[in-house]
């Protein structure tokens, strides 16, 4: 006999012990956020012990048999009611839940453990390697943490390769034979497109990025643009830090960051946008299922296309600078008294093959990434040693860009990812690119004057239907089926190429 | 059979326990301080639960029975021994662990929730009491308090007098008998002292306080002071509050507050180096001991006394400023140009009867304690009521200073200790001052040459004697055996009517 009062117990129990493991992980992010903002340099030994309580205390709860065994009760429960009995938001808090929940139990605590500590000493020795340009230096620690990554695999277990395991961390849902189609699809036009751009002679004028651009002035024109486009600095903050990023703390706390270079206005606005955009996410997410899966992002997929959305579909565009170019040149009057809205957008835009991937414009920027998908799944499957990344990565850039790297500290040394065992982690930038591309696609089908309130600085409409298609849904779907749901398409490179072209061959007169 | 492995086993086990329930405060401390500095608004609901959170689990810990058994354990080891053979630390935390936990279990956890929801809610009553200049307000609030204060004495269980009960959450050893004959002497001899200040002819010229101090050349000039006393900003921070605070968080991480007023030099200056002291006692506390007594402040009396040391004994004294004042005469050209070293130091060392606690003189600031004491007594010995509370205020402010208060707002609701259930708190703020003049004076005699040292901005043996002589023992001793230890006498009124006598002698002529 099914009872609801049963079910709803449960479900309340559940749910209650989950909420006390996302409040632990989300002092972790008070903690984390301070580590990298204002904490004193001698804090550091104590922060890690304090930072590596709250984990453990948090795991110890989350994968207590308890769970398991209310998990169980609850989904034997709900095959004897009718699916459309069930609220979208309890299904995916269950789907969710018992994902991540077996995932977790899959994984001894010795061998998290593990993990945790080698990739902690990793990231000191690749900065070192980095530093010393000794790709050598980092070698053993990558073969280690590779090694560990394919037990990892193994122990959470998959379906036709290994790295489709760790892609589900990150990206549920996707595979590798998925991504690689349509990264080959994105491949085939990307370079020849590029090639066009590469041999056009039209060259944006890009010293006037790179004049005195003054930091606080930098800093009130940023916050000036994020609170335009949604941030919410009342329940939010932007402060500085080496790297930038973006930390969704509680409903109502969420932190981004910057770093200002007084002479490079990209650095830090660019970011900023890019950052906010995740907040604007964080921020919307339905604040009523806060710490469970209906209420907390979909993917890093989902995340970065609504980063990429506003740093580039909505920051490059020429409609939002017509609104702040005039801006910009009162707050920068010494940078822009004398350079034109034209100029202004195209040197913004400029594309240029380069070699750190950080560093590169909206065209180039995913062949960095697909390069290193197709080494991530080489090496997971075990057709490359680590030994060989050097010589595959250098033969790669020559092939996708024409570029040999004078260095591994501008080729495979440059990203963090690895050292920190994020591998699977990299391509889901690409997703966020297309992603982004195909749901402003259908923004702008759906509200052909668009452009028009974005002139007049109002990006409310485009806000409100990123909430109301996206963020409130919290985990109610996957990557896949909000795409679907959205466009009515499954997530293709054809909107994300169309938006190149049209905005491209303008600019570079294609 | 005592056998010491099981003694070093059971000791070990105790100490991780009790260093985890210290971890898991110290992360509610970074909490803490995150929410008065840095917190987006509308972090607040969250934050809460935060906290809440991590006091719970760090109480659970901190009460569980297995901490008990493990106590009587030990304690029943140490029976068996030489007292000689323990070492001073862990008979000190052993000690210190079973009084705290002894404290904490005798309180029910209703009890303990109620109380804390009821003063979260009673300072809200405050705050508005306060604004509104109504006493009613606040006293159905301050008498549930008052009742539930009287309960948890009795829960706890205390000799003579209830209030001794809440005395030692704050100052072990402390009691009511102790410390109505140590005021009652003060009083007596400062009384009559103040009077005499107050019929003096010569008066400061406290204008100069009051011209433009700019905040940022005030933030400079304080930090400048705090690192030149012994405060380490590599294990510390200074940021903007409105109440300023000290928070000791880890070993390595120490937090100080001020507040910046651009026309009063006092205000931020003095609360600095106020703080500062506060800050230097936690950052040369044993770090080895971390999380236990043994690594611990001993008392809020003695806290205090490393406050009032640096910020009056130093701080307003002629040596400092004979090396400090030319650097402020530099940073604060136009308020201090035309001003003399002389008049500087009558000016911030004002003597005025006045109503408000936090803003009152050396001289007059413990008259305010004494009134509190008096006051906190009776209400808890049930011989004076909570209505009562403003006339009795009234009367006292007239016998001690001279003054009617003209609104409560100006009296009986200036403090928001009572709101947060701190009864048995303000002596200590007294004790502090004796303190600190007690072990001043024993410095002096060891250390005859040190005024010299001062006026050439060295207070490095100053601090260095602090630690070595206080510092470093944690909660080795009990304030009244450290004062004893350190000065060779119990603690007495006289050596602070002494340095008042001197100081104030000279300065207003007497």
């Amino acid at each position: 006999m099914t009872s609801s009062t049963d079910l709803s117990g449960l479900l309340t129990s559940l749910y209650q012990e989950i909420r006390e493991t996302a409040l632990l992980n989300s002092c972790a992010g008070i903690l984390g956020w301070d580590e990298r903002t204002y904490m004193p340099k001698n804090a550091a030994y104590y922060r890690g012990e304090q930072i590596g309580l709250l984990a453990r205390l948090s795991h110890e709860k989350f994968t207590s048999p308890q769970i398991g065994e209310k998990l169980n009760k609850i989904e034997a429960l709900f095959k004897e009611m009718n699916a459309t009995d069930i609220s979208l938001f309890d299904k995916a808090n269950v789907r969710e839940i018992s994902r991540a929940y077996l995932r977790a139990v899959k994984l001894p605590g010795s061998f998290v453990a593990e993990l945790a500590k080698t990739t902690s000493e990793a990231q000191g020795a690749w900065q070192q390697a980095r530093a010393e340009n000794r790709f050598e230096g980092f070698e053993p620690w990558l073969t280690k943490i590779v090694k560990m990554k394919r037990e990892e695999a193994q122990l959470i277990g998959y379906n036709e390769h290994p790295y489709n395991a760790l892609l589900d961390e990150y990206e549920p849902g996707a595979t590798v034979s998925s991504i690689r189609s349509l990264f080959a699809e994105l491949r085939q036009e990307l370079v020849p497109f590029l090639q066009n751009i590469v041999q056009s002679k039209r060259k944006p004028n890009t010293e006037i990025l790179t004049r005195n651009y003054p930091v606080q002035q930098q800093e009130l024109f940023g916050k000036q643009a994020a609170e335009k486009i949604g941030f919410d600095f009342n329940s939010g903050r932007l402060d500085v830090t080496t790297h930038p990023f973006c930390s969704g703390i509680t409903p109502g706390d969420c932190r981004i960051t910057t770093r200002y270079n007084p002479k490079f206005f990209n650095e830090a606005f660019f970011g900023i946008l890019h950052e906010a955009g995740h907040g604007i996410y964080e921020q919307n997410l339905p604040s009523d299922h806060f710490g469970l899966p209906a209420g907390s992002a979909i993917s890093l997929g989902i995340h970065e296309s609504q980063s990429r959305l506003w740093e580039n579909q909505i920051g490059r565009s020429l409609p939002f600078w017509q609104y702040f170019f005039p801006l910009a040149q009162t707050a920068f009057p010494e940078a822009l008294g004398d350079v034109s809205l034209t100029d202004w957008l195209f040197a913004i835009n400029e594309v240029k093959p380069s070699l750190i991937r950080v560093e590169a414009d909206e065209v180039t920027y995913n062949l960095h990434i697909i390069l290193r998908f197709e080494l991530e799944v080489a090496i997971l499957g075990q057709e490359l040693n680590v030994k060989d990344i050097p010589g595959i990565w250098n033969e790669k850039m020559k092939e996708f860009f024409g570029l040999t790297p004078p260095s591994n500290q501008l080729g495979c040394l440059q990203d963090i990812h690895w050292s920190m065992g994020g591998l699977g982690y990299f391509p889901t930038y690409t997703l966020g690119n297309l992603f982004a591309a195909q749901f402003m696609n259908q923004f702008k089908l759906e509200n052909i004057t668009c452009e028009q309130q974005w002139q007049q600085g109002d990006f409310a409409s485009l806000k409100k239907w990123l909430v109301d298609k996206i963020h409130r849904f919290g985990q109610q779907y996957r990557s896949s089926e909000l795409c679907q749901q959205i466009t009515g398409k499954d997530l293709s490179h054809k909107p994300f190429m169309q938006y190149l072209r049209e905005k491209f061959s303008k600019l570079y007169d294609l």
